[in-house]
């Protein structure tokens, strides 16, 4: 059996019997009833993915994956391709947003080279080039399936890697040019649903190239006819290296009993990848934020994911994961930390809903 | 002069060359133009009240006013009066949501007992009693002008002390059984808005407590014909002690030029009467989370504020200011560390939009 196979095979539904003691906690503390509305949902969610009532999720890991786009090519993006080899120099410069946001949020960042077009060194990089950019989607397969699988097990061994450096939480981020072009053809297929429904302008192309992007998405899936039923097809003919990796991430921590946090549209498309892959993968899944690109709100919904943030962002790399990551840990310190009724001696409501100490 | 009309006289507008400037500086940064949505707007904001293009949010304090309230007999809360006091017992104790939540936003607490119905002793509860508690609105005024000015004033002095002490923002919090209802009169009047529009259930009440509540706060307002055009005559007439001194701290702060970071329905409510005393003061306020509670869509309405969290909070303490500050300061790092089109040397977009290395 092969890596991929065996992770798929190891994960595991969450502990609802955790959950419902932690709903019990949760009713005990000094507030009042469901006063803390979705930090108290994000609890309970969390000790059943830790199958605890103390979940932990520190220390948390943002995992930034980067690849090239051979679509690149069919002008879909405002930016040159290049820049994702740029943006790299950045990353491990510690210049760019998701560096900033990350430090703000006591989070790690480790940058993965899973597909960008140029062999990069690049000190604290990791390389795990699978191949040089993905070819042009337009003018065929995007990827073989034997690739696709190679991405997916990358990131499945990223997610093991991090796991074992201590990762409480695992974030996802990405960085590639083009790459909303090749989610929003994954959507489409895997979603069933029209490409205008989930194309928007990416990184900021105006209403031309937009135009554009839509057509060069609609032939891509033309000619390379993705079999919806099958991801692994999806990821390999209309996908993306970092895409496939990232949906790898969600394999890994999902069988590691490690909670994910997406990011964008791009993370938020991987994990729905991974969810067609193994379904038991959603729960293990949390949305941080709802992005600009109209696609995200889709797979939101097919994800049944409720962004905790709304900031019209639409940058990546994980800055959403990152800004939404203080909620997160918020939520599991105030089970940890906060009084309940009866240590505080405080009187519960009226209505008996909470026992206090009158 | 007195203290009121003296910081009242203090408060200037915020700079607009520096939000342009900071403006500017965004749009070098690397990241598509306007990716960072709502960050680049609070960060232009932040730029104009700090009037410099490295404005500083740290240190940060959360003030928490705690008051009683006459009207409670009535019966318009889920909880009894005493809650109030065995609450300021667990805040100084680190019990409480908003302990737990400041400490993950490295934020400090200030708690002040400016109202509460009986006399606290407790290390480091910050003693500006300005007497026991309203009376019932139900069958007079809840303050009389003198006490809500002098409340007014605690406001600006406990203000200007933490500023002393390096405060560079403030956020606001309150803790006070009967509030939302107090709350709800004031909007009402001001807001010159039915008060069906603004009530809800606060803490956790029934249909037919919301009904005694809404009868409650029209009784009160009929007894006491608060003006609508003079704040301090409604803020005495039907508001309450915590609610007068944290529209002191606004202006207090406004004054002093500090940002100040609202929290739910009765902070926003504060915010409100402090703008009508004084307009500028808008200028100052950032909006948190947007509560459950109705009021609080109508008051941010008011004061022209979208809020950057929704997480169905009404728990009040300051608790949605706390989760929404690594946002706050997010804003800040960003502009303060991430590098430049130039200095990463990376390509512009395609456009000529941003400026980069080709």
């Amino acid at each position: 059996m092969n890596k991929l196979q065996e992770t798929i095979r190891l994960i595991e539904g969450v502990d609802t019997r955790a959950e419902k003691q932690m709903e019990q906690h949760i009713n005990s503390l000094t507030k009042p009833l469901g006063s803390l509305g979705s930090l108290e949902s994000l609890a309970i969610k969390l000790a059943g993915i830790g199958r605890s009532t103390q979940p932990e999720i520190d220390p948390a890991t943002v995992i930034v994956m980067a690849a090239d786009h051979g679509v690149t090519k069919e002008g879909v993006s405002a930016f040159p391709s290049e820049v994702t080899k740029q943006m790299l120099h950045n990353f491990m410069n510690e210049g760019a947003a998701i560096n900033v946001l990350a430090q703000v949020a006591n989070a790690s960042v480790e940058v993965v080279d899973i597909g960008v077009k140029e062999n990069i060194e690049l000190p604290g990089l990791i390389n795990k080039k699978v191949r040089l950019g993905t070819n042009n989607m337009m003018a065929g397969p995007a990827l073989t399936r034997e690739e696709a699988i190679a991405a997916l097990e990358t990131g499945i061994e990223v997610a093991e890697g991090a796991i074992q450096k201590g990762a409480k939480l695992i974030a996802l981020g990405e960085m590639g040019i083009g790459n909303t072009t090749a989610s929003s053809a994954i959507l489409s297929v895997l979603g069933q649903t029209s490409i205008e429904n989930v194309v928007g302008v990416g990184t900021g192309i105006n209403h031309e190239d937009k135009e554009r992007k839509i057509q060069v998405i609609k032939q891509a899936i033309k000619i390379n006819q993705p079999n919806p039923h099958d991801p692994i097809d999806v990821l390999g003919k209309v996908g993306g290296l970092e895409i496939a990796g990232l949906a790898g991430v969600v394999l890994g921590a999902a069988a590691t009993r490690i909670p994910v946090l997406l990011d964008g549209f791009i993370t938020s498309v991987a994990a729905l990848t991974a969810v067609r892959i193994n379904p038991v993968c959603e729960q293990y899944l949390i949305a941080s934020h709802q992005s600009v690109e109209p696609g995200h709100i889709v797979v939101n919904q097919l994800l049944g994911l409720q962004p905790l943030i709304d900031l019209n962002l639409r940058l990546g790399e994980g800055s959403g994961a990152a800004l939404a990551l203080p909620i997160v840990r918020s939520a599991v310190h105030i089970v940890h930390n906060m009084a309940t009724f009866e240590e505080a001696k405080i009187s519960g409501a009226k209505d008996g809903s909470l026992k206090g100490n009158t």
